[in-house]
């Protein structure tokens, strides 16, 4: 079941920059894991912002709620979760 | 290079149902050639809306504007257009 | 797995009142049939607005939509829907 | 008499650790107090968010208010409340 | 129990204007049963808008929406409703 | 000649409690004597938020300016001011 | 006593251009008594738009509102009202 | 003296296709003249959107309604102008 | 050429008092010293708010940036310019 | 291609003057190498606002992310990208 997340991040300028390099990395990582099993299907970058818009594929609304509010960015991040439906126009399989 | 679209229809409800029979058909075989050739790349309905979100891969502004300006329902749609980039923490291949 | 949906209702003041009377008739009875068949979980309506707030319990996002779409009234309304997941405060069962 | 309330909590990133998870048992043992006698009657996560949709059952205005400056984490709280009607449509009993 | 009422008039320019001003009898009519009998507490004009400020005093939720769906006036208003409490610097009796 | 105020108050959290507790000591005995002689006719609590609306009789604009500017939580409120006329339907007298 | 208003005009673009001829006629009319009476102090279009910025000078809201409410094109507009006062750092007189 | 316009297009779909071509016609011919003659320095189209970005070199404010008021697309169009000032940073040619 | 600013200023709380008294004597000096020359010809407190409308005249938009910029609360405030043109109703003298 | 942007900057009071000065020099330094080989096509300062609009022109949506999260000021800017198109009313040449 896929939903499109809007994430904005607003780290404090005052985060001292060796925290915010950790923090950084540490959800770098997160992000990359769950990438690779396959629940985190789409990452973009929004240009000229510290923003994505992303795709998860999960099983419910709980299970998406855990992996979006253990992000190590998550107190920093304004999410925007908007559930999406099969397109009546969607062909079945991409070229 | 990638755009993420958010369309929204208003078909005016004294639209005869003939008429909205028929524009509908175009616009899903309009949208269906570009699925094929690759350009609109991902179509998902926004679950209780008459909207959806789309991904776009194209070679610049104009041909993405060419595209969205020749929708049948174009002068009846709301289109926001935002430009994406590579996140860097995206994992080069999809599992 | 629950959804809060908003739904803002706006027939045209032209809707000749047979008409509006008809489709409000056939709306009740597609709501109701869903109320007993325990997808549509709760229906308020909200004070001075012709307006509701409902919550629904689906399989997923897509049933959710083809739920949503087929309400009779769903050419004239604005719906926003917001998934929800179990609160950690929620005691489990009601008193 | 039933009121929705959306609370979105904004707990600054300088509060210490230490006491943000102080606050947070408080506010957990006063909520989950109200359910038990029947006055927060539901309480769901917004996907994505720390904040929640909550369903109140009270005699009047004013005892919602009380109820809800009393909230431990009030001070970081931005509440809307909504009063909430019975809706025509909805059948007596729940299946 | 009190309420705030923001009430915004929006009559079709299109309306016959013996139907504008029939409605517009009705609709003072209404209030003013509603003013004597002490429910409709308050009633201002907002300076340069077709639109008014209301306070009402009433049982329950349920009251006050019937009381403002049967407004003759409804069908082209835009409705916000804002419930009151009692404010603890307000000092118990008017001069 | 009489106006709606819309007061939010703002207090920042790192405050210390005895100055909030001053302040907001000072804000009610200001309050008070306005309300005493007439000028600060109506006082509500917005359910849910540390806001209030009330309804002002002055002279003129700038008599409603000095007041409100003189307020001690003043720096800390973002007021917004309605200015109201009399409403041709509302009936001489109160009940 | 001062007020700022924005009126911004939409007339329906299937209006009969002899009627909006007309309207905008005695909307001008109707102006210029004011303007000459000194009661409709300053007038600029916003540039770009079929809109101005008005300051009245009055003696109170409901002088204000009557005066507003009479425009000819009042029903095509859409005004917001700011009251002004004096500001303290303003010189006595224009040079 | 430099402006960004911003102008939005919403032709009604009921006007007949004969009667929105010859709109668009004149609002071609227009604007090339301005463009020709030196005052419409810059005319961009929004991907996705009827809408242009545009940048006017005039002499003042009234030059510049009178340009944009005169639009034979004026009556169907939204325009926002922001003034422009020179940027401290702006190199003095172009490359 | 006249434009209509509207200030809006957001001192900080934790601003020290004689600073803000300070910088407050310098913005009154600077402001009256443009009043003296013409250039500021109006300038209007919004009531209720730290805040004004101001009306500017002046010969380019360079000038107006220029004078703004160098406001003493500058860094402080959000300032919206709006551009005026004649209007075609005003009559050519005040009375 | 070309792409407009909108550029908010919001330097927090609290930055010791040195360190402002010091970002907006290389702020400009990075403007201006930009302006020499072409990209920065347009830059113009918002009359009475730190910010500005500009113009740039990249190969694709990766190259204008990599240019702008690169400027010293990023930290500090909210952006806002528009991409452009070519307008079917634009004449070939500049006069």
């Amino acid at each position: 079941m896929l939903f499109l997340a809007h994430m904005v991040v607003n780290l404090p300028p005052s985060m001292p920059e060796a925290e915010a390099t950790a923090i950084r990395a540490k959800e770098r990582e997160y992000s990359q894991a769950l990438q690779r099993d396959g629940r985190w299907v789409e990452l973009w970058r929004v240009v000229g912002e510290y923003a994505n818009y992303s795709v998860f594929d999960v099983h419910d609304n709980d299970e998406l709620h855990t992996l979006l509010s253990g992000l190590p960015l998550f107190p920093y991040m304004n999410i925007t979760v908007t559930p999406l439906a099969r397109h009546p126009s969607r062909i079945a399989e991409k070229p």
